[in-house]
């Protein structure tokens, strides 16, 4: 039953109904002090705890030790020469050497897990610096890796052998705003959430929300194709980016931030830099258009019986709540379980189901969404439409969020996941799509999988060092996007466990024509995996537009492709 | 003032407060029937008049003829071997010869304006044939035009020699469609509206939105990036076609039919098929996400003092009808006295503005939908914000639609423009983008050159053979999108006038970073006009990219870059 103050007053007579046509024995009530509507203005409150932590304890192997297979190709040696050089190009400031500077930060990714060995780092201010210095580059055979903010998760980066590093740390300015139509243009290294806060002063929103915005640069965000929390609502980079500005590996500078919705002169050729991960070449700058800001936030949390139910409430969500919804996220009960586990949060609900899901609206009238909300919510818990029919209830129980506190204390049960997973030694982690129905099965298939191969002790209690090393294989993620974190929490990393997981979960998700890489990226890590989700005809399209784009192939070698 | 049966007994108290503060004098009632808040569950009222009519009297010079400039390059000619090739890929109906067949359709577009000398058109049925097809021309350095519904007004579709044509009409079929997620697949030849009602009954809309929708080919709309009705709410199609399948010129088949919301493995290469109208390969399949179909639709016609005025508007709807907001279109009063002149229909609102305004909205609750449209209106032409606030009233008198006919009539005054506007002779017509500040200023410079330079009479009933040849500078369009329909309506086609008019307004658009093709392409009819709204630099890239994917240049020559 939905428990909220507001709601329940307005709701009281259908929720009676509820309960006399159907199932009174799981319409339950909540233990925890009663939560109800609220609104969040910011929106952003979600994102507390998705800043990564980096285990700073942790030694750091270097990338060319963990990866002994990868061999630093034939690029020139940085000579006094080329340093001189690009003193000329840059102030002494923005020349960084590993005799004189620290430049760990730049070598390493915020994971600790991949570690280069850079001996320069260059910080350009402007376009045609960054022309000059790839100019030169190119002809010396010198290799570059672009690095933003350096919060991605796939190693794409950091170096993993002597390339110059360039960061657009020093490029982090707006370059203009209009107020009528929302358009921003800005320098590549501007932070994300410093670009929010600066459209929402005037009453916009950036199209696109992470966990790391704190650091995260848009010009990282574009060159990853970022997907993160407003995707359901606000779509990818690919529609509402509407310029770049970018420098070619041999110093060409592609001008087009263009500040038009509509154009359609030639070649949509912005499209290929985002998502190409520093490949084809630097962006510089990014023009986007930002939709206005929602006033109105709501959080209501869910308990459902089967996937087929999560699946069912996706499609009335996306129906009934249409143009209000904006996040739809799923996760299993083995999730919540281990965040119960791992902290002293209060469960939302008293009663334990096989799935929840959290729903955000977000829209410019609170009482019309609130009002859209309560009818989504009576009808999904009791079965009967708006048309009058009657169907199976699709949701057991929910609750919603009251104030802030409510919205923040809801998302930890979905921000904290990643963490309580690798909380009893490790998680092997996959991030992928999946056509939605077929979602949730590569979970059970693998639970089904490690099972059957005699590794998993579902008593995640026994620490002792003889049980078996897999706890649970868990799903969750952004269920209205098709993309699933399948995670494997173990108590140790084990080959036994490994072999049984890889190929067979790529071979799962080429089978469904899914993607190995749902929004992070290919990088380092998944460079030799993507034959899973793309054929021999899309790789070799792929490999010409590089080589077109970087025949020397000097920016962030060793990667991707 | 707002007048309709329901809005005006519902906000009575308020505009009583109206009249008290401010300019009784230019509130106006109405003298057209009563008109009041409506809605149109289809949402495709609005399309009636937008179905291109051709003009079948007109004699259809040669293409070659009127571009005596443009040489046949040197491609094969077809030969008996060529011929009996394609009945071996091919059933007997599906290749066409001039000297049985009358292949005029596929000669001409439909505007009847360019005519090619095609001796032969094919009609395959999958992408495997055309594969066989183009391998066959690539290898006999024949040239080809891919061809959908025929629809485009830039001379993109129809050939200017000997070209053999590819029509889609044969693969017209739905190949799959996800209930869960929206998600169609579809053959390329699936005529737009066939795919608009499949998936409306499902509940779902199709995210584009034509006046061409029952001719035009979905393939044909991701070739030339439509953007259509619907762009202002479901974004470009760069945002919704998840996939494609194409055939390249040297037959590969691209595999890239994804079902997938985020896929982040490699270069997203289907975007550039989209908007390259037929230049880099065949489109024969599209993937594409189909947002909820709304429920609710409202259409108000509003009248306006000054373009300020009306871009103040457009702020003003975008934060405060922010989600539902799905058209908003501008019409100057040239364009309505023109409707009007050539019409019968009676104007909306009883008193003359300078501006006009037609604003929609879709959502999923109508009467939630009632509420912000009445809000946004009242505080629009009381001044009087939300948040307690005044300001100068933006709108001065307006309408709301009560049904279906209304709905009609109310956008006949937008979509009947570009008849009236040829009426009198004829038009120059100019499909642009134009960042939105300076939109309608093209429109005045325009109007201010051609009266300096002596060739106005701004009597439109003036049809003596010695009168001036213009009539009017008009502008109108896509104003939520930044496009913008320039028009100068003549009497006849005159040197003078086009000296006046060109190279001026490209110069212009170039100024201001415009684009010369809002949403109509290239074709063959900008193709030399490229070069004002993308530099030497991006034309460079595009022509590599040409050169990458089709060497021999067999793919609609002649025209695009």
């Amino acid at each position: 039953m939905i428990r909220s103050a507001r709601a329940f007053a307005s709701v009281a007579p259908r929720a009676t109904a509820i309960a006399a046509i159907a199932r009174p024995a799981i319409l339950r009530s909540i233990a925890v002090p009663l939560i109800s509507i609220a609104t969040s203005t910011s929106g952003s409150a979600r994102s507390f705890s998705a800043t990564p932590t980096p285990h700073s304890s942790k030694t750091v192997k270097l990338t060319s030790e963990t990866y002994p297979e990868i061999k630093r190709a034939d690029f020139s040696k940085i000579s006094a020469e080329d340093i001189a050089f690009f003193k000329s190009v840059l102030p002494e400031t923005a020349v960084l050497e590993a005799s004189k500077d620290d430049l760990e930060n730049y070598n390493q990714d915020w994971m600790r897990k991949y570690k280069g060995q850079a001996q320069i780092v260059l910080k350009p201010s402007n376009a045609e610096q960054i022309s000059k210095i790839l100019q030169h580059c190119n002809q010396r055979h010198l290799a570059v890796v672009p690095q933003g903010g350096n919060t991605g998760l796939v190693g794409g980066s950091v170096p993993v052998f002597d390339e110059i590093v360039i960061s657009l740390t020093n490029m982090n300015k707006v370059r203009s705003f209009d107020p009528v139509t929302g358009i921003l243009v800005a320098d590549a290294g501007l932070i994300l959430e410093n670009a929010d806060q600066y459209v929402a002063e005037h009453g916009f929103i950036f199209p696109l929300d992470l966990g790391a915005k704190g650091s995260c640069h848009i010009g990282g965000n574009v060159a990853t194709n970022a997907g993160g929390l407003r995707l359901l609502r606000y779509g990818s980079l690919h529609g509402s980016v509407l310029g770049i500005e970018a420098v070619l590996a041999d110093g060409t500078i592609v001008h087009n931030l263009s500040k038009l919705r509509k154009d359609n002169t030639g070649y949509d050729l912005k499209q290929l830099f985002i998502g190409s991960e520093g490949t084809l070449g630097v962006i510089t700058g990014v023009s986007i258009l930002c939709p206005p800001r929602p006033t109105a936030v709501n959080i209501a949390f869910l308990g459902l019986e089967s996937f087929e139910k999560v699946q069912e409430t996706f499609v009335k969500a996306k129906r009934e709540l249409s143009e209000i919804l904006s996040a739809f996220e799923c996760m299993d009960n083995t999730t919540q379980d281990l965040v119960e586990m791992h902290t002293d949060l209060v469960r939302p609900l008293s009663e334990k189901y096989p799935f929840y899901v959290l729903i955000e609206t977000s829209g410019s009238s609170k009482e019309h969404d609130d009002e859209k909300l309560a009818a989504f919510l009576e009808s999904a818990m009791s079965g009967e439409n708006a048309d009058g029919s009657t169907s199976e209830p699709v949701i057991l129980d929910g609750v919603l969020a009251q104030d802030s506190t409510d919205v923040h204390n809801l998302w930890q049960w979905r921000e904290l996941i990643p963490e309580a997973l690798s909380k009893n030694g490790g998680v092997y982690k996959y991030d992928v799509s999946i056509p939605l129905n077929r979602l949730y099965d590569l979970v059970i298939d693998v639970q089904k999988r490690l099972a059957d191969g005699g590794v998993v002790d579902g008593d995640a209690h026994n620490s002792s060092p003889d049980a078996l090393p897999v706890i649970a294989a868990a799903g969750y993620g952004h269920i209205g996007d098709g993309n699933l974190h399948l995670n494997v929490s173990v108590r140790r990393y084990d080959k036994a466990v490994e072999k049984l997981l890889e190929p067979y979960v790529y071979e799962w998700i080429e089978k469904v024509q899914g993607s190995i890489s749902a929004e992070h990226g290919l990088g380092l890590q998944k460079k030799n995996y993507i034959g899973y989700s793309k054929n021999e005809g899309m790789l070799a399209l792929m490999r010409r537009t590089k080589n077109e784009y970087d025949p020397n192939g000097i920016l962030n070698p060793y990667k991707y492709l």
